[in-house]
């Protein structure tokens, strides 16, 4: 086969087709549920930077982490009992050469994703692990602990399935559906219906899709969730860091602050999830020592999909409450709303969209007013 | 605080509690079996090159993927029911400044791992994906299907919570306690007798334990595994590349050479956990067409604790065996057996082993003389 058949072959593979559910294929039906039809492959679609990166370091390590001691059928019945780690939380990074003195930036990711949500997105532009990082800042990527390459506590599902624990004590593993995805992250008012001037990459939503993994955080990891303390720890380990969440994880840069306020820089609550009203005025006073960003999208009247849940607009009020708090104590915490300064159509997962770099920008400016020239000022 | 007494304050989290498992604290017994003491922290044993890495492109993307449909309860009851990806393949990828001629590497784990397998070390050193990156070759790292951000289908565990499905229908999820580890992947006889010529880096087997994550490649991904499908379409986009597994996956890049022969340029077995014997004459053929080679660590005698699995030496036998067929129907196949070369203690991790470069550097050699020239020849 000579290079341009063989190049013609493989490209031929790339092509998209488009998700069309009522196809059913039915490869799993009963025991994995309906298996249908093939999506896009996304190689073709990642776009290559016209400058090198260059990076003094880059690698994975863990933070945090017990040892369980489990049975032989808690482990799956191959090997002998014993002891395995667990609660430990993966961090992936990159450290900019030249960079190690900039303050780094942890990015947690929300329900159902992984470390991914930060990396390229689903239309393969550049994620804002990487961007950040060309713009000096070292970047660690986590896997809250419970998924993705952290790993999860195995031991009840193996029970159940010997019949050694009652069914109901295995947590449940959520995932959102592409039809609910479409409202709660607030693309569209109904699948398949952007906004007109949505900023998510709506082409490539079935991208997006692949990023889910099930979620076993509401029930299934120890409370307070140990990514808490292992975020405070990783900032402290760093000798201070900006800790950034997003929705599901948007409070939690609060919360590890909260654990040792000293080892933040910075906190940036990215489309949070909550803003906790309960907070004592201790709590407030402590979080008044940190400059905080709160960073919201648009269209947050969208209806969720989600009853039991508040509305994007009714968190975003929540927030601005918390802002009203920490700043009567003294503290520097502001609201990022794009519309405000007439940027229209961000969603949920606004490192995604199209404009995801005027965003990162508008937050690596406050990086560089509010947290890196403070720093310079207090030492 | 001053910066001095900060920096004391952060380095006195470092200290390494060593592995105590008589004492127990008992966080989550029941629920999530019994939580023991507190692990080391490895950032402060991470190591930084003495070069930096210069990447002309670096990202993720998925492979494969399908749309499964699934009730609300199946999505674990927050948002509607709907379609959802599964079956989807996570990759990481680095591609070198200057290296996108080369030929492309893809590593893929073994049971009851990630992708981590391949990154910095449990004891912080460089690990084999940015060593081949150094070297000139863009490395791609995949999540297989089923694990880490690749994810799983997570209906039937939900099916069973609610009763709607019978507990025996949940595939088990395997981990490997650390008691069964020592002497499985070749570390010493017994948990923390170490061989005296051991390679891997034992004062770090508890950062090898973090690595761990619940495994349900058996019985909980669809048959045959959509990795191999996934690894054979990777390769055919990357218009060839070599594949190598690695332990549970050793065997995965003879399956994807035979979705597409001539979409692999070369295929790395590391400690395969099996050679298949009944391979056809025609499959033999069709893997005559490919470069293989086999690489196995020392001590294979050692007694895997497994009683239903082969041994590592019957492991070793059974790839001399297919190394022969293949090399008898005019292949080239070859294994690296270190022993044979003077190098002794390495254990079935061994790209983590503390020789780690040592053996890339005998890939590299292979892949330049059987691979890439080969290549360079037929063009």
């Amino acid at each position: 086969m000579g290079l341009d058949e063989r190049r013609l072959r493989v490209e031929s593979q790339h092509f998209s087709i488009v998700y069309r559910p009522a196809i059913l294929v039915g490869l799993m039906v009963g025991v994995l549920g309906t298996v249908v039809d093939v999506m896009a492959q996304a190689l073709k679609d990642v776009q290559t930077p016209d400058t090198p990166l260059v990076l003094k370091a880059q690698g994975s390590f863990f933070v945090g982490g017990e040892k369980a001691e489990q049975t032989q059928g808690e482990l799956g019945n191959l090997g002998p009992g014993g002891h395995i780690a667990v609660n430990q939380m993966y961090v992936r990074y990159m450290v900019p050469q030249g960079g190690d003195g900039n303050v780094p930036v942890v990015m947690v990711h929300g329900a159902t994703l992984t470390g991914k949500s930060w990396e390229t997105t689903p239309d393969g532009r550049m994620g804002w692990d990487e961007y950040f990082v060309r713009k000096g800042h070292p970047v660690y990527v986590p896997d809250q602990v419970g998924r993705g390459r952290s790993g999860f506590n195995q031991a009840v599902f193996n029970n159940v399935r010997a019949g050694s624990a009652p069914q109901a004590n295995q947590p449940a593993w959520l995932r959102f559906s592409d039809e609910g995805v479409w409202p709660n992250f607030r693309f569209g008012l109904k699948p398949g219906a952007p906004y007109p001037d949505s900023q998510f990459p709506v082409t490539a939503v079935d991208e997006l899709a692949k990023q889910g993994v099930p979620d076993v955080s509401f029930g299934g990891v120890p409370t307070p969730n140990p990514t808490l303390k292992a975020m405070s720890d990783l900032a402290g380990q760093l000798n201070g860091a900006i800790l950034m969440g997003h929705s599901q994880s948007g409070s939690f840069p609060l919360e590890a602050a909260l654990i040792d306020p000293a080892a933040t820089r910075g906190l940036v609550l990215v489309e949070p999830g909550r803003c906790p009203a309960g907070y004592t005025t201790e709590q407030i006073a402590a979080l008044a020592k940190v400059p905080i960003l709160v960073v919201f999208g648009d269209h947050r009247d969208t209806p969720t999909g989600l009853p039991t849940l508040p509305s994007w607009q009714a968190r975003f009020e929540a927030c601005q409450a918390l802002i009203s708090r920490v700043t009567s104590a003294g503290g520097q915490a502001q609201m990022l709303n794009p519309p405000d300064r007439g940027i229209r159509g961000n969603s949920h997962m606004i490192m995604q969209d199209k404009n995801s770099l005027q965003i990162a920008d508008l937050i690596l400016q406050w990086i560089d007013e509010s947290v890196s020239k403070r720093r310079a000022g207090s030492n």
